[in-house]
């Protein structure tokens, strides 16, 4: 007989969603509560609701903490402890679901060694699009800002490609208290490529406190409005503003909401 | 006093997920409670827990009437039913929101004329790549291969630039029974700019009854495994496949994964 090796406990990398209790999955929620370890960033970890914490060891940590976290995470489930590694939004999106693979093969432990299960939540693009009206709708791409581990000319080069093939483009982490230069020259690669009145949605804090909409044309971008909490969606040629009521019926308080049509209607018969 | 008008119910365009109840999210759940009508594709109906539709005017389609869907569904929330149309996956994301803001917009009603709530749902890109392991990570397109609305040189052109970017790019729609020859063409892009071992994840009828996995090589793809249930995942250069165990390692059944690194770590100090 073999020497037995402790069984690993299940690891739950899973998506929060945008924060609200209302879009948190069941899939989320179970393992939430079957989790005796919950393992995540500080600021997320306050999203998950008080209740799935008590009594639980709570392992947070500060913005750049995402290998620790990770690595923690797995040796807790290997240590044979159900845990919940928690991300906002989905866990495969700018998140750590890839970060959790990395540890195992660091480690050289293929992934079927422990119960991984990655349950996805929906991403802070849908919710942002959700909010918006429906910006998104056909072909987008995502783009980071953040050149913390990517280099600036290869997010350059994907902000040109991205324009030039008429996507929608959205923007994560488009600008931080420290970096603050990169949606400025986001812009003008998109304005090389899109008319100035192209829409562009801002969603910050997308269904938490302090949620904030607005709809402006990305010649008139506000910056000042954009921060880490925020994501941008930038329209394609045929993004429009459908517009609301009241004296300013293009504001999103107004009930004005972000179109993107489904396909490229003037040349096709929509009957098709 | 003006003449009263009769006052619209509410109307939800909301995203069922990829099907399972358990990512099914609580708020649209309390949406299909509180309507009286429910709208959608047949095939999306069919993903609808059955409680859900009992005693209840359901208005199902086949799958070329969304512009039907839409004003129905546009049509009932206006005549006073509380109306879910229900889409799978993100409601904005190839759905329906959008038909439902053209329908607005078509009759001259701003949105803000009805009570619309758009519910966001995990999209099937975030499904699949839960399955696969973590295959996005990093910046990624969607692009449908459906030329039924959008001109294929527009398509091909997108293919072109998000390959030329080094995006990870997931195929909607890659292959129908009438409609064969994009895959290989989109395949073709591809190879132009990446390697022909660039893992591509196949994943049909994700978190649903009939759901396959697989990973394989760009240039050895399975065209015969794809259908309209279908969604690619094609990585970009750095994704790569983490081995599972057993005598065929580099199968999904056999613990594989797919995993594109969060960063370019290579030229980057991963503790900054």
């Amino acid at each position: 007989m073999k020497a037995t090796r402790r069984a690993s406990a299940p690891l739950f990398v899973l998506g929060l969603g945008p924060g609200a209790p209302g879009l948190l999955t069941p899939e989320a929620t179970a393992a939430l509560e079957e989790a005796s370890v919950i393992v995540g960033y500080t600021g997320y970890v306050r999203l998950v609701p008080q209740h799935f914490l008590q009594g639980k060891r709570v392992l947070s940590t500060g913005m750049t903490g995402e290998l620790a976290r990770a690595a923690e995470a797995v040796d807790a489930a290997l240590g044979g402890a159900a845990t919940a590694l928690v991300c906002s939004g989905d866990p495969g999106v700018y998140a750590l679901a890839g970060l959790v693979l990395e540890q195992l093969e660091a480690r050289g432990l293929p992934p079927s060694e422990l119960p991984l299960h990655i349950v996805p939540g929906v991403p802070a693009v849908c919710a942002a699009a959700a909010l918006l009206g429906a910006p998104l709708m056909h072909d987008f791409a995502c783009i980071s800002l953040s050149d913390l581990l990517t280099p600036w000319p290869l997010i350059r080069k994907r902000l040109d490609h991205a324009f030039a093939a008429d996507f929608v483009v959205a923007l994560y982490n488009p600008r931080s208290k420290r970096r603050v230069s990169q949606l400025g020259e986001a812009v003008t690669i998109a304005l090389a490529h899109k008319a100035g009145d192209t829409p562009v949605g801002i969603v910050k804090n997308a269904f938490r406190p302090g949620q904030e909409v607005h709809i402006a044309p990305l010649r008139e971008l506000p910056f000042d409005l954009v921060d880490m909490f925020t994501l941008l969606i930038i329209g394609n040629s045929e993004s429009r503003v459908v517009p609301g009521t009241g004296n300013s019926p293009l504001s999103w308080e107004s009930g004005a909401r972000m179109l993107t049509p489904r396909g490229y209607q003037s040349k096709y018969d929509m009957g098709r």
